[in-house]
């Protein structure tokens, strides 16, 4: 059964969504990748968000950069909750990007993570921490992720 | 018959957009207007985006703020010339619309134009000389239109 | 029993902030109203993330501006999904309150909304979708203001 | 007979406008190439703005960065439309160009495109969407290239 | 023998450019006030810059806002100094009209002030301090206007 | 006897922090070298914050990047005066990393330093000038440092 | 015995800078009074600098607008720490402040506090915290400020 | 006789400065070459500003970079009209050496440039037409300099 969906606007955003989909496989959530460019595929972006609900996804994540209006569009045609990951941009970084995806109007939120890989790998772990409400599996999986964050981030110290 | 389809994200966004209503008029140019939430009626976006060219519109205009979505995704769903209005937001003053309309990626482009009433002004205008490429009524209509403008200029200068 | 923990950063906060609580309690959804700030507070706030989990809330929503900790320091102390707000500031219009929640580094993720009103309200919204995953009449709760805000955006438009 | 006239601030934007020029070939548009500096070639700026409608041009396409005045004196000078390319610059990485060119005040607009190639390549489609109003061949080209793009975004998905 | 050109965009900018006006005549300078828009009058614009010198004006102050042309387009037709006065814009607050003007390419210098008020006193001034190079009466004006502005200051103090 | 706490939240950040380290060390300063994550280690930065004034610590520096809270929250929690390092971050360069650290609500100040190299320099002098107000050994040692950076820049314009 | 020097660049800069003369003054801090402009009297700047030490000040708080130069020219000029307060401008809203202020070279710092009210009340705070090292009456009327703090937010939450 | 000072804040700037060298002495301008660092520096930079008058410099041009107090500093020190280079800084590339130059508070204006090399080259081309004024020698070099600029743009468009 698929958990999420993992979506971006482009296959040349996969080097920042790739680390999404590297930290969900380590901490065992299932999801599916798949590549709808908001502006180019605008039907196939409506029916994956219409759908996405009732083929049991939990989660969706969306990453893109620009004028980036596929989480938002994604989050317009479902219930399930929409993660956004702002890809950083060539000109302006990511700013673009960036407020593209949080300054979504009031009614239809966008859960918005920092530009480029920190945000791509958090958008991994809120997935996880909302899914580890119903699931003690995927929590300890979180916690076993924190704890040796913090041992790597203490050990680090040491070796100094 | 219309010409222009004249389209905003929310009736809030009417202030701004009903100057760009009043100057099509003043240059004879047809126009019916939408309230079409990207957020909050996408099928209905894309619905209107389809049909806009058998319909015979021959430009839309779009008016939104914030994240904002509506002119990107109508262009992503017609052949149409599309112009862009970026509303002028409460925090970002603007900032984010302007960056979330003109930074489009390639494939599909909007027509931006400045942030708030100017662009509003100059939405008419653009459709006006797109418009105005077949049909000299029209074209006339934006020279006389200029001329006024340099006139008044002159005009204030002298009445210092 | 509560299933929202609703914190701002000082009571300041409330007159944004309130909006997310009536949606909240508009929705069916019950919450705990706290002021914690993360610099005056900073052992309470530890505490309440730290105990969050245990206490069975599910989700935590917290709002703050300027250099706003509040977030990011909720979210490192519970595996719980924090959602949060950029407060608008005085002198920067919340684009410090944003990238203070939004620039979250790799490994503990806030859910950011955006500035000021529209991302209170979507604060409640996102936490609506959360808890919607296991509750369906939160689920329906949400189709059922989505559809209303659409028939409103709709009827706004026949007002004209 | 030449249909774009697609001009540059300086032969350094080349490596940017050449884009433009690939497109509009490619999608049977004719164009003459010019480069007009705003700040050094000012008369024959304005020659070539007011002579363009006579000449029988139908869109202008202007490319600049930094304090980018080229796109808005040429508007100023002609009744056609004009769509400016904002140059990626080098301390502030194209956001002076963005501004100079989109925050046209009213009365005389410029299609303002994204900054660098994204919107380089999108002045070459919206020239042909406007002439596609009245060139079916150019509208079905353009309308083959977006099924070229929307076949190329769903195989780069099957190839991942 | 008018000394000074001070030209401005538009009749909306004198609130700001009434302050150059002010100081330039309690400094003893004579200047000819006019109201040339870039993009209304662009071939007044260009007579005039083209006319400056040979009409034995010895500087240009320009004021303009938004995408302000104005300043760089005097500066690209004349050999006299320009100093340009960007006008805070209601959007964007002057930041559009300050990266107008001051990112001028090499070739064509403009010496921008701050935005406002502020540039505007500036400008007289600087005006002054070129025209004091030749005209001792001048210098000694600005002399005085500085020795005024430092006894004001240092009476403030005094006066707590 | 440590007088200065050296805390950074991420071993990344080591190659800027390292220039405070030199620069305390050749003003005769020592310092403790921590590793302490704001949002990986709370509790360990609370405990820190809590211990460092009863530890006889005098100064505590913080370097960090992104949503930087190690310093506020380090501010928090101590009576002792902490200088907050912005980190040059990766997508803004250290535009987000400045606001989180400088943007303090009123009641708890961290004294702010510049974005990266500057800063981290910056930090250890402003160390010492606090702690020279006690010592006048190491205020010495600040004006030696300042009498010759003056002659290195002299020196450098000899050597043009 | 003045402790503390309190300069300001204007006499306009004391609605905000009254709020550090009023939290010193509750802090049993002493100070003095000054409005010093950076440029109207820069001989004044210079000297103040140079003779605070010898005159047995402890720290300066310095708060300046616009191209804030004030904090950084006594910064110079002295062995003593410096405290900047970038007042809110007018068009940038202090952003031109902070970062004339925040962004010294390595060699020369400035403990800059956030822009406006809040910083200003942080520059008496951290003053108060540096003096307190060597002054345990002033370091408990800081812990009591801060319980008082703590206090007011958590009776604010109770009386909700 | 030297005509125009040229002054940099370190030896670093030169890389930048050094294009204004070139161009001041291609267009027949006496200069002298000084590093003087505000903030290392600040008797030197005093003593200089003082005395240009005297010296009988006619202009200066200072570059500096980060919080640039340099040009504003010399302004406050002299009549002569002082020239801004913002040298562009690492994290912020320029925006902070571009508002502490240009946004000076009035009564001491500093005519600033573009960031970088651009404003490098014109701060020499706007000391000759100030110097211009009253030596048409310079004068025509200028125009010379406008003329080999726009021939070297035409024929760039032929060798295209």
């Amino acid at each position: 059964m698929v958990q999420v969906g993992l979506v971006m606007g482009s296959i040349s955003d996969w080097p920042t969504m790739k680390q999404t989909a590297a930290l969900l496989t380590s901490l065992g959530i299932s999801y599916e990748r798949r590549v709808i460019s908001a502006h180019r595929m605008p039907a196939t972006l409506q029916l994956y968000g219409e759908q996405a609900l009732e083929r049991d996804l939990q989660v969706i994540i969306a990453g893109a950069g620009g004028a980036a209006h596929l989480p938002g569009m994604l989050a317009a045609n479902t219930l399930l909750p929409v993660i956004g990951v702002p890809i950083q941009s060539r000109a302006l970084q990511g700013m673009d990007s960036l407020l593209s995806i949080v300054q979504m109007p009031g009614g239809v939120p966008v859960a918005t993570m920092a530009i480029g890989s920190a945000g791509a790998k958090n958008a991994a772990l809120m997935a996880a921490q909302i899914l580890g409400l119903q699931d003690t599996t995927i929590q300890t999986a979180v916690q076993n992720f924190r704890q040796q964050q913090r041992r790597e981030a203490e050990e680090s110290e040491q070796r100094f």
